[in-house]
């Protein structure tokens, strides 16, 4: 049964208080990949650290920090969310290679190489042109390799995305974003993209998130499924996951913040628009983290056999974890 | 004999770099504090780190970091000398309670309250008014205490350590600085405070840096020795270490940065005058790390038992980060 699997969701932002960390710990998800930077930097960053060490101190009760695999089995034996901290940019590494060890030691398991824009590593997925992995990326690349430390390419551009999963020895993921194929966006991946991806091992996961659904926030369950159902025949279950973009409880400044930085001057809409600037109208079918449950009974109406539904929904995140925060350089 | 001792250097700051990491470990020193930041903010400390990180990458063969009491053990059995990383002042966690528990997972293991000056924290030795440990200072302690952080007083001001002794619930060191009845001068200390200090199980290191010595860069290991002596007919021999405050081939930029950090306009000259602006003539007996060896025969010499000889130049210490850096909170 759903409340017996070990249930990972590959990327939320919440507004993270006691009262959502209940929520989360009685919806019976096992562990959940939080975003601990946008545009933070370096000093920025050692405080989100900060803030999560009070999480974990005032809440130890209903959460635990996910440091290395075997943490997940402790957080589901305990009845506990497991949290495993990533940043959605390399804002927190600032120009200096040495702070991505830095980091890695301080727990930040995962981090993207760019958010929508171009980043000092690679390009993001909203710039009119894709210059690939920077130099100072391609010795990024090979240090979060030796420390352990996860390559997510979310938020990146296509050419940057395929020269990452190319450059990397290990394999990376695409922890939050949906197939092209499903609906076209700018945010979401190509089947080359996907393909190249499942090739060196790597990890999709599915995206919530409406502005990356087809049907946006009319798209129901049965949709969702059917575009997991077809990108399973593309590259096989195993390289499939959730990840679901839960933003809730946040205000409207949180979404500016996330689309703007301190980079533009004008606001800046990202997926939204002049006429349409707020968060998206969540599903009805996964408005909290109950929608992981909703997601495991729609896979098994979809076919999927229960083996299956469990990796996806978090089998495949254990085994990726576990070959990709191997500690070797730190 | 000396070579199969636990031998531990509670401070220096000297150039680190292979050549020194060699003479290190040919002398057969087992372990050693080393300064990672004197005035430092918590972004500049990211990268002392990091330059740490490359240290430790760069010469496995020859250092390996200290974490906990176990690691020193390791060293030992590997031929390698653990480093073991502390703080001359409290500038790493700015004005941040919640980076005390982030610089320590980063392997901040020891942390000086103040550097000479008042502090965020509490009052350094050169203030004409001494204040106490402030209401930061007493978060603070706390905070140390329940992450396993351990507190140094070594250039804290007499009321400002004695408060710290008392407020604190680990016991503390003053890591380098010596009796004043021995010497006097602003960073020795009374025998009010390493009375107060040894009562509640702390470690005062014995400091070589001849400003600290009777007679200066003059003083004779004999002489040393009677120190030592004197001061264990005081407080006991369980309570005495040493911590040479060794700053072998630093640039008088470093004896500048340390004394002046960006506080001062003019110049300041530390414990030095405008006479005598650089560094100190080393002692014959301590110039480089096989003063430790002259240290241990001319303790025994002056009639130290061998078991209270070992105490005094690592068991101690041994004993005090067995306890001091428990983690309790992290």
């Amino acid at each position: 049964m759903y409340q017996d699997q070990i249930i990972i969701d590959g990327l939320q932002y919440c507004h993270w208080n006691r009262d959502y960390f209940k929520s989360l710990r009685d919806s019976g998800i096992t562990a959940v990949h939080a975003t601990l930077a946008y545009h933070e930097n370096a000093r920025e960053t050692l405080s989100q650290f900060a803030k999560w060490d009070q999480h974990f101190e005032n809440n130890k009760d209903l959460i635990m920090p996910i440091l290395e695999v075997e943490d997940i089995y402790q957080a589901k034996a305990s009845g506990r969310v497991g949290i495993f901290l990533g940043a959605q940019n390399c804002s927190p590494i600032d120009d200096e290679i040495g702070l991505i060890g830095v980091m890695r030691k301080q727990g930040l398991l995962i981090m993207q190489l760019t958010y929508n824009n171009q980043s000092l590593l690679a390009s993001g997925c909203y710039e009119a042109t894709d210059s690939g992995v920077t130099r100072f990326g391609r010795q990024a690349i090979a240090e979060m390799n030796r420390v352990g430390m996860i390559i997510d390419m979310s938020h990146s551009a296509e050419e940057s995305t395929l020269q990452a999963i190319d450059l990397s020895s290990r394999p990376i993921c695409i922890s939050h974003a949906n197939p092209a194929f499903a609906h076209s966006a700018l945010r979401n991946k190509s089947t080359r993209v996907i393909k190249a991806l499942a090739e060196r091992g790597g990890l999709i996961g599915f995206s919530l998130y409406p502005f990356h659904l087809p049907g946006g926030s009319q798209c129901s369950l049965s949709t969702f499924c059917q575009m997991v159902a077809d990108t399973a025949e593309i590259i096989g279950v195993e390289h499939l996951s959730i990840g679901s973009d839960l933003c809730l409880n946040q205000p409207k400044q949180v979404l500016e913040w996330m689309r703007n930085g301190r980079w533009s001057k004008k606001m800046d809409y990202g997926e939204g628009s002049a006429s349409n600037t707020g968060w998206p109208a969540a599903l009805p079918w996964f408005n909290a983290s109950q929608g992981m449950e909703n997601i495991y009974s729609g896979l098994v109406e979809q076919g999927f056999s229960l083996e299956d539904t469990q990796k996806i929904l978090g089998g495949n995140w254990l085994n990726f974890l576990r070959e990709g925060l191997v500690l070797e350089g730190v």
